[in-house]
């Protein structure tokens, strides 16, 4: 039992959930079957293909906690549907305002039909979460639970918003520290994992205890999730990835491992990394530059060992939980894979 | 008693309604005052300023009719502050969608902000408008009617979507119908101001009658507010609004009047028409030579003769309900005013 076999299996429950809500709106079709295209469903003639659709990780974990405290899947399906389709309407948005060109190796959907079409499809994908999570009706929920899953998710969605707007206000600034950047992923990135947990728990159970630690352990997994990106997004692979050498570094993103190379550089390294930074594109040689700063002060070391750090937390609230199964086993692999993967 | 002092008399309340859930979210600053600002209470400079907000026509309605059936506001007025942020975030989105460099004579937020950002401060406005619904919970109001609510909000807010599409996808066509273009203004427009009446009438009763007949009047003034708001962009004293003569035909929106006149135009003067709007921008001459093709069709008097009646009807829907008391009468004010409105 790998990471990998954990998600393919929770993979077709989810997406038969997501494809249950899409089959009550048909017209204008067009609308509909670009965000088809973008959940991985059709190509980009909008005709249905099979091919990888993207991890389906939030949606695997809010089951996963679900099953773990319930035994069973069948309440928590809507609201892991509504997480996954959260998560793809922001990517269609940041896409857009990173002008990113490319995703899963495939054009993004501004590229294929303009900013206009593109902004409009992740605002319908956006409302499809919330019509997702509106089906839990049909699952014998009390109404006093959807309330409660819509609040989470809503007020997730606004941490979503926050941390966007961080990012880019990081992007013209050179005095972001690390703390602001943790900050600016827990909201960006690790809310959002934080509400897959969140919502799978309090489905289940209405011990304050147990949904206290399954959050927790949502959190703590997402803001260590989001440092081994960074780890990754300078120093992985490029044969493995197909992604360009440092490329966080070519984009000049503020990721963890650079702001502390701020911090910890000598006065001298510093103002290389200023100047570097402050220039519109950056050459090779900048790139060699700022990547041999990184390693005068060990920032992978550093990044790694914050990233294992909130890892740690992260499984020690799962234990706390004192609940012992299947699905958390499952969980703690989830966990794991995220800190040592290396794509 | 007219429709501004109507209008006027909910403002305040309307605006307190919302402020009350901004309080609640105050980091990061600037993410919350470029939305502040797009609502009226800033300045580009993000200064607190007087100044003219907007009809808040959406909220008043919800408040009118829920009032018209128990007699005070309160319980409506989170759903009241949903529906006017609903609508304004879908004007931040769709002012970058068309390009749109002004609004209420004031610069758009992306025109100020960037494309980026404005998407990011419309995304938070959209949430901010479920936060604001799901206020109800404050108002003693049962889970089972805020579920309620929030499905009425989500499947407007797909219906916008599904609006927005076809609006765009019309743009660059010559095939479509008044039937086609009524449709997508149902969707686009009505959808939102029936909602408005809808939540305002569920909140108050259970009465399925009553419910549908609200319903049907907010659909119906919706349809009427927005063939009006089509005469006026071709019509209208452009003294008065400092809009452009004929500016919805300069820009070439296919709205009904052209659509009418696409249809009943002489074979030589449908070509001519087909000529002027196939081309990438149009002269003076050829808005004239437009101008002059409507007026053969009697494309005014059409276009008049078709909003009245769905006022009439929507009126109609209103005197069904045998309700008689104040908010009735300034429903009935403010349905007038749409349509014989000049501005």
């Amino acid at each position: 039992m790998n990471a990998e076999s954990i998600l393919y299996q929770h993979l077709e429950m989810i997406d038969n959930e997501i494809k249950s809500i899409f089959e009550k709106r048909m017209f204008p079709k067009p609308l509909y079957d670009m965000m088809k295209y973008h959940l991985g469903w059709l190509d980009e003639n909008l005709r249905p293909i099979e091919q990888y659709r993207g991890k389906r990780f939030r949606p695997t974990l809010c089951l996963l906690t679900y099953n773990a405290l319930s035994g069973v899947y069948d309440k928590a399906l809507p609201a892991a549907a509504a997480l996954e389709l959260i998560h793809n309407f922001s990517l269609i948005h940041d896409d857009i305002e990173d002008m990113d060109e490319e995703r899963r190796h495939k054009p993004t959907v501004w590229k294929l039909w303009g900013v206009p079409h593109a902004i409009n499809v992740g605002d319908g994908m956006h409302v499809m979460a919330n019509l997702a999570a509106l089906n839990l009706r049909d699952r014998n929920v009390t109404e006093s639970k959807i309330v409660d899953v819509l609040a989470i998710l809503n007020n997730t969605v606004i941490e979503l918003c926050e941390g966007q707007y961080l990012d880019m206000d990081f992007e013209g600034r050179t005095d972001v520290t690390p703390e602001m950047y943790i900050d600016m992923i827990s909201r960006k990135t690790a809310a959002l994992i934080e509400a897959s947990t969140h919502i799978g728990a309090i489905l289940a159970t209405n011990d304050e205890s147990t949904i206290k630690h399954f959050r927790a352990f949502g959190r703590k997994i997402g803001i260590a999730f989001q440092i081994v990106d960074d780890i990754l997004g300078i120093w992985q692979d490029a044969k493995k990835t197909g992604k360009p050498h440092a490329s966080d570094i070519k984009n000049k993103k503020k990721t963890l491992p650079v702001l502390y190379a701020f911090e910890k550089a000598s006065k001298e390294d510093r103002e290389t990394l200023i100047e570097i930074y402050e220039k519109e594109s950056s050459s090779e040689e900048d790139i060699k530059k700022v990547l041999h700063i990184l390693e005068k002060v060990n920032a992978q070391t550093y990044s790694r060992r914050i990233a294992d750090k909130y890892e740690k937390e992260a499984i020690s609230h799962l234990e706390k939980t004192g609940i012992n199964n299947e699905a958390m086993e499952k969980l703690k692999i989830l966990a794991d894979f995220l800190i040592y993967r290396t794509y």
